[in-house]
Formats: C-alpha cells, structure tokens, sequence
C-alpha cells in the first residue's frame, strides 16, 4: 500500500526572527516532513522523544495521517534546537543544539511499517540511514536528506547508503563539498554516478534545481511579502515532493510509470509550494491550518509565475 | 523605424578567472548591449573612447548592425577595467578602474539616433542619463541600468531619471538599497512607485525576477557546465531583453500591443539566452560567433528546463 516511512528527528525549537520569537515549538525534520507529505499518503513516523515531549503534540501530528507507532520515547529530553535569523532569513545563527535523547537513536521500525512504498531518511547518521534500509522491504523509492557534517565525518559510510538510494536532496553549499567541484553542473554528474538516479538541489530563496535522467528542470521560490520564519522550509519541501511523488505513483499502479520526469517536475513545484506556505508562521502553525485547495492554488500561481510562450 | 538607442561605455577589460587571463580585451556595458540587442533590432551607439581605442573594434560592432556614429572619440586613454574572479564566480574584485576619457563623457545623441524607437540608458550618471533623454524624440520605450554608487551619490537626480523610464534593471541588492526594503516583494512595490511600471531583477546565477502590472515572472539562469567569463553577462541579459521586445513590438505595429506581459516574459528569456552565451567565453568572444540558430535552440533549452504540467 502506498505510504511515506520518515525517519529524523522530532524537536522543540526556540526561534528568533526579525518579526517575533517562538519557545519552544514543535519542530523537527520528521515534523515538518510527515505534515507536508500528509497532504498526499499516509506517512509513518520514526523518531525519538524524551520524558519531557507532550502528548498534545503527538496527538497533533496523529489527526493528520501520520501514524505514530514508530514515535520511541526515551528517558532524558527531547532535542532541543535554539536559532537566530537577522534579515537576511537565508542566513542563520545556531544558539543553541541539544541532541538529549536524539544522541542515542537508533530507529526500530514497527513491523507495520515495513512494506512502506516510499521512504524517506532526514538527517542522521548514514550508519543509521542504512539501518534503516535493512529493515524494510523493497521499497518503491528511497529518498535521503544529509548535511555538511556527515559529508565531513562519515563520507565512505555515507557513500554506502548512496547506493541504495533513488532520490538525494541538498543544498547546493553540500552538493559542492560532497562532489568536490564547484560548478553545479558538474557536481551533480558526479554525485548521480555515487548512487542517486534523481538530485535535488535546494537553494533557499533561490529555489530548487533538479538533475535527472531526462536532464534538469529549475524552479524558483515563490517570492512571498513576509517570509516570517524559514525553519522547516527544506524540510518540509521534501516532504511535499515525495508526497506528492508517491500519490502520483499510487494512480499509476505498479507498472512505475509515476516515476516520469514530468512527475517528478510536478513533485518539485509541489514541494516548493509546501514549503512557500511553511515559511509563513513560526513551527508548523502555517502547515496545521492549511487546505487542500490552497496548495493547488498556489500551485497553479508558481506555474502562472514562471510560464511562457515559444518564440 | 524601431532601433535601439543605447548610451553607456565602451572600454577595454583585463580579465582573471581561474581558466585563464585575458588582456586588455573589448569589454563595456553599450558594447556588451549593443551586440546582444543587433541580434533583433539595428542598435544605434552612443559612448566615448579615447586615442587608443582601435580601429578594427570599431568595426567589428559596425559589422553587426549596430551603427557606430555616435561613437566620440576624445583626447586620452579609453575607459580601462581590470578583475578578477575566483571560482566563485558570483564574487569578482575590482583590481583597477581607469575612467580615463569616460570621466568627462557628456552624451551627445546625433539627429539620426533622435527617432529610436527604443532606448536603453547604460550605468552611467543620472544627471547624464536625463542630458539623453532631453534629446531625443518620444521613444516607445525607456530602459534603465544604474548601480550602487549612484544609489549613494546622486540618489535625487536618479528618481528624476526614474520618473521618465518604463523599465529599470537593477540585481537584487541595488533594489534593497534603492527601496530600503529587505524583502524584495516590498521592495519591487517601492520602486514600481518612483515611475518604472516593470522592475526586472538580475540575480546571477540565480536568474532574473520581474515585477510588472501583471503580477511576477521567474526564469532561471541556464545551468552551463562551464561558465568562463561572467563580464558582461548583466548588459549582454538588457540586450537581449530589450532587443527581442523591440522586435515583438516592431511587429505589433503602433497600437502598442506589444509591451504585453506575455512579450516581457519572453523577453526576460531572452536576455537570459543571450547572456548564457556570454560568460561561456572572454570578453565578446561568444556573442561575435553567435548564430540565430543556437539563440532560438537555446531558448527552447531553457522552455524545457522550467517547464511543467498542471495539477
């Protein structure tokens, strides 16, 4: 049956913007993904909390089709992230990382969970990445998010669950150090030969470009009036385009054919929209309230916006 | 008759980047313009260069259709630039700037350019780019190029300019200044409101935003495999924009139809094609051995690389 298994963190944040500041939230890479994709397909969670993570919060994320079996709970408390924006939200400051109980993770994933359709491993350790691959079974597709510290600390064990994977995303600052070249082009030849089929590069403001086998689609961010508050924004990008990829997949049936290029494009502009609604309020308050007709019309403003004629 | 006046420098660039050095090369923003733009529509020239400014590159733009009588010739050396680039090409460093004759340049538009249908006033002074506009004859179209420097310096005399002009090109960070706007939605809305009814933003490699009467445009900057020389790339972009729009409008005939929204976005396209061709090699290199057949190929290229089907 199509459904999403993510597996990241589940977190409070403290957010600092220009316009406010939020105490402790509910955020986390698995937060933000899981909404996102809930839109589309059932999601599975997996991740840890501690002794300190209310209830409220699972019951949240579990009356928008996310099953929450695969939530562990773990004696300590639960990570803990503390960041700063200055005006220019692309750019921000750290004040604080705890990782608590997320230090110790190590996914389980529930036995129900384990026919996932698509999966969707946030940023942990690529150790665990795999780990979580040796649990489940032949899924459809695998997409994998990582970052500069285990392109730094563990690149040959990241290098392994590569290989297994259809979809990589990052930004482009990680596409450069994981490839060693600086031209955007040549990076992403050199990291589809590591493994992944499809890259997507997210760049912030400056939108998302896609390099695949039918060659490279590029869309931009939907330039809002108030981008109040970016935290989640590529996360929940993600969870829009593999959301959004799986739906398409499901009609299709099992004959693959939804893992098309133009799905794919599609896929993007959906998670760029996601992720256009995300930035508008801190946490996942903005996601929480949303309907289905308001992302398909701001979908159709991202094609108005960058649709034109043949000469 | 449609033509494209254009007043702004022309001068001689020594260039670094990490594939090479080029000496003492062709370079300037009217003759970057001037043979993207001859691409559509006959360009009519308006700059200063001194004694040692060479013969042959006088007619290697007069070669292409671009009429060279407004070149001035003055007692001195032409205008000299050097720079430099590191592999981050978005980032360049000013090593030398002579102005030389360039300093004391003081337009003077000859009675045949004084019916241009088109005009595009180069980066120059704003108390300069008002002198032209005083002497020519109700163009259908006024351009704008400006720069930091004269945000800071002669911010008075550049809202005079601006009151006059239909189209303002300007990167993103000279719109933030120019507003006092972070956000660059509330930005463009500031500065439609000094008198340009269309803002078109160049952002480098991260392509062009427009702001119009009818809502907003993205395209992408193409994603090239070898980006050489990025000199030239911004002027070579207004070329082709408003040479193509020129063109589009020359076929509307005088109701004016052609400055459509549909035409600007196509134009914006444009420019980028044409500026894609630019920075793949020195000075121009690229642009001289272009032909009609690569510009319609590549914007077909770059139809591909946004394109996506509705939901």
């Amino acid at each position: 049956m199509t459904s999403i298994l993510v597996v990241g963190s589940v977190a409070y944040d403290t957010v600092e913007t220009p316009f406010g500041r939020a105490e402790r939230v509910l955020g986390g890479s698995a937060s933000f993904f899981s909404l996102a994709a809930s839109f589309f397909v059932p999601v599975n969670l997996v991740a840890v909390v501690g002794t300190d993570f209310a209830q409220e919060h699972v019951d949240r994320l579990a009356a928008h089709n996310i099953d929450m079996e695969g939530l562990q709970r773990a004696d300590g408390l639960s990570f803990f992230w503390e960041g700063r924006y200055s005006f220019d939200l692309n750019a921000r400051e750290t004040v604080r990382t705890d990782l608590n109980v997320f230090q110790s993770f190590r996914p389980r994933i529930p036995e129900k969970y384990r026919h996932s359709s698509h999966v969707f491993l946030g940023n942990i350790d690529p150790v665990l990445q795999q780990e979580v691959l040796d649990q489940v079974e032949r899924p459809r597709l695998v997409a994998l998010d990582t970052m500069n510290f285990w392109i730094e600390g563990r690149l040959d064990e990241l290098k392994k669950a590569l290989r297994r994977v259809d979809v990589l995303l990052i930004n482009d600052a990680e596409a450069r150090q994981l490839s060693g070249e600086w031209n955007i082009v040549k990076a992403a030849r050199a990291i589809r030969a590591l493994g992944p089929r499809t890259l997507v590069l997210k760049k912030g403001e400056h939108g998302v470009l896609m390099f695949g086998e039918d060659g490279s689609f590029s869309a931009p961010a939907y330039p809002l009036e108030q981008v109040f508050d970016p935290t989640g924004a590529g996360d929940t990008f993600a969870g829009g385009f593999l959301g959004y990829l799986a739906s398409v997949q499901a009609q299709a049936g099992a004959a693959d054919r939804g893992y098309d290029d133009e799905a794919l494009r599609r896929a993007v502009v959906m998670g760029s929209t996601l992720a256009s609604f995300c930035v508008e309020a801190f946490s996942l308050d903005r996601l929480l309230a949303l309907t289905r007709a308001e992302i398909d019309e701001r979908f159709r403003l991202f094609k108005r916006l960058t649709q034109f004629e043949s000469i």
